[in-house]
This record gives structure tokens, C-alpha cells and sequence, in this order.
């Protein structure tokens, strides 16, 4: 692409780092920008800064929080005894969402990956063993992705605190609620079978 | 979508303000941020702000440029008799990355349309007819996106550049190179049979 402004070039260009985003969409909304109102540019370029330069996360859990302890870890309703490991902040909300958690989170950033340099020092798995010791935890679920990655962090996890008086258990894998079963892959279909849970259990929710 | 922190929610809501970025994918790309060095996020913020702010225009063609005449109008070699009128830059840079012309362009800044209240005075239409007035150019080449608006606008452009002596056209509408038959529109076909060139034509290029 030849651009006619240095200017513009340099927009589009660091717009296109974000992920998805190549130069063409980047354009787009450039241009976009260019057609809106000044003020429009300037609230989301200080929003991003803000956000980068005052950004907090909860001591606790370590999900992104304008407070020290934010507001689940905080609510005295929340069961403490019991501990969801999730990956990222996105995690936390889908699982928020359903209603169906009263326990706590513990956001580890990430998932162990040596492709991405990505090692168990990096996540904030530390942590959360350190909470397990403590002795005050009677469940950590794991409900990270269902990926080589995932798997490997839950391992590395698992082998950390099975010393400890803790249960571990992981989300249940199966065939989603509304879907055929002769589109599931093999894989699902297969640990839906081998998982299956009594009949009773099914009719609760 | 609940957020557990006002920044977080802000600087997702103004990226989701975009077009064709919906709110989970505001999250993504901030998220993504979050996990990149600062430099990124203040890079990315200045080169907005800066663009929006000192954006500059070729005060002959109305394309984007960083000085007062663009590369393209200051050109010597290029023939400033035909003038192509297209809707924004990328246009431009579709129809200079073909090769195929050597003329300037005019940039309208949009389309007439009425259910968008743009209408002809929120275009740089009076300045393409000033330079039809001045009798220095021989050809109009429309090259707007063949929709209603495009239709329109090229239509209410004609209607002001007829009384003067220059020849008007339009780009070529037609089968794709490469296109079967088959799965062509019928309206894009028969203008195709309709607008059928010599076929010694079609061995030029």
C-alpha cells in the first residue's frame, strides 16, 4: 500500500499491530475517524492511555480492578472456600454470566506455552499455591481451555498442590445444550459418553 | 457486559465505537494491549491524535496529504486534462496501484445521500466544476461505487459540468477477470453485453 501522508501511514500501521486487524480494515477506520468529530479520536487515545498508565488488579485474584480487592474477592457472600482458575478476565465474565459460580477466581494471565515463551513463572500461579497452603481452600476447579496449553498449565498446577488437603476438579467437556450430535467431533462426543453423569443429576438446571 | 473496572469499561466502549468492532472484540484487542509494553499503547494514541489533528488536504484534488499539493497533482508528468472523480483515498490508491492511469483525481469526500444528510454542499463538487469553468480540462472519468447513491451523485456532477465542453465517462462495469459467467449478477451481465467493446480492444491489455 502507498500512502499519500506520512500521517496517515503511521496510523494505519499501528492501528494494523493489533491482532486481526490488517492494513486495509485499518484504513477503514482511520478514515472512519477522520470523518467523525475530533473529540471522538481524543476520548478513545486517552482512554487507552488511561487505561494502560492507571490499570489495577486485585491483589487477591489478580483480575483487573480499579480497587486493592475487587468487588467478587470483596463480597462477603462469595463462597472462599472454593476457587475457579481461569485464564484471563474475559473467563471471569463468561463464567459471571451463567449465574451458576458463588466461589471465588484466581486469573493466572496466561497459559504455560514454550512456543510463545510463555513459563510457569510468568503466570501467577505462585500465588495460588501459596492460598492452597494456607490451608483455607477446599476446591480449585480448572476451567481453562481444553488446548495442549491448557491441559499442560492444569498438569503443572495439579502436581503443585497435590500435596495438599484440596479436591481438584475441571469443567465438564461435553456436547453443548442445543447441539446435533452428528456434527460433534469425535473427541467430545467420546469424553461426553465416558463423563456421562446420572439421569437425576441432568434434570437440576 | 459487566465490568469489573470503569477504565477497562471505557476504553472497550470507545473502541466498540469503531465500525465493525463489536464490544467482545473491544475487550480482545485491549486485553491484547494490556499484555503489551506501554510504548505500544502510547505510539498507538499519539498516532491517532496527531493524524486527527494535523491532518492536511491537497488543496487541488481534496486527497489526503501532508503537504499543500499532493505528490500526485505536483507530478509534472502527469496529464492534467482528465481528472477521475472517485469517492475517498482508497480509491485512489486502488485505481494507482493498476498503473493503468495517468491523469489527477478529485476526491468528493463521500456520496450524495440524503438518508445520511449528506447532500451535494458536503462534497467538494463546486471545486471539480470551478475546474471544468477554467476550460484546462478535456475528460471527467467517474469512478464512484455503481450503488444509488454513486448513481446519484455521478448523475447531479453531470448535470453541472454539461453546459461546459468536456467529455464525461465512466468506468467499465462488467464480468470480473477471471469471473465464470455462471455466477455473474444479471445486472453486472448485461451491461457487460450491453457496453461490449471491439475484441481487437480487449487484446491491448
Amino acid at each position: 500500500m502507498e500512502f499519500s501522508s506520512k500521517l496517515l501511514e503511521n496510523a494505519v500501521y499501528e492501528i494494523s499491530q493489533l491482532p486481526g486487524i490488517g492494513k486495509r480494515t485499518a484504513l477503514r477506520l482511520v478514515l472512519h475517524l477522520l470523518r467523525q468529530d475530533i473529540d471522538q479520536t481524543t476520548r478513545l487515545s486517552s482512554a487507552l492511555v488511561n487505561l494502560r498508565t492507571e490499570i489495577n488488579f486485585c491483589k487477591s485474584c489478580h483480575n483487573i480492578s480499579d480497587v486493592e480487592l475487587c468487588e467478587i474477592c470483596a463480597n462477603p457472600l462469595r463462597d472462599k472456600e472454593v476457587i475457579c482458575v481461569v485464564e484471563d478476565i474475559r473467563d471471569v465474565m463468561a463464567i459471571e454470566s451463567t449465574g451458576q459460580f458463588r466461589g471465588l477466581y484466581h486469573v493466572l494471565g496466561g497459559k504455560i506455552s514454550p512456543i510463545d515463551g510463555v513459563g510457569p513463572s510468568d503466570l501467577f500461579i505462585s500465588s495460588l499455591v501459596d492460598k492452597v497452603k494456607a490451608g483455607k481452600v477446599k476446591e480449585i476447579i480448572f476451567a481453562l481451555s481444553s488446548t495442549m496449553e491448557g491441559d499442560t498449565t492444569n498438569f503443572y498446577i495439579y502436581k503443585q498442590i497435590e500435596p495438599y488437603e484440596v479436591v481438584t476438579s475441571t469443567i465438564a467437556r461435553g456436547i453443548a445444550v442445543g447441539d446435533e450430535l452428528e456434527y460433534a467431533d469425535q473427541i467430545t462426543l467420546g469424553r461426553s459418553i465416558l463423563h456421562r453423569i446420572p439421569f437425576e443429576n441432568s434434570l437440576k438446571s
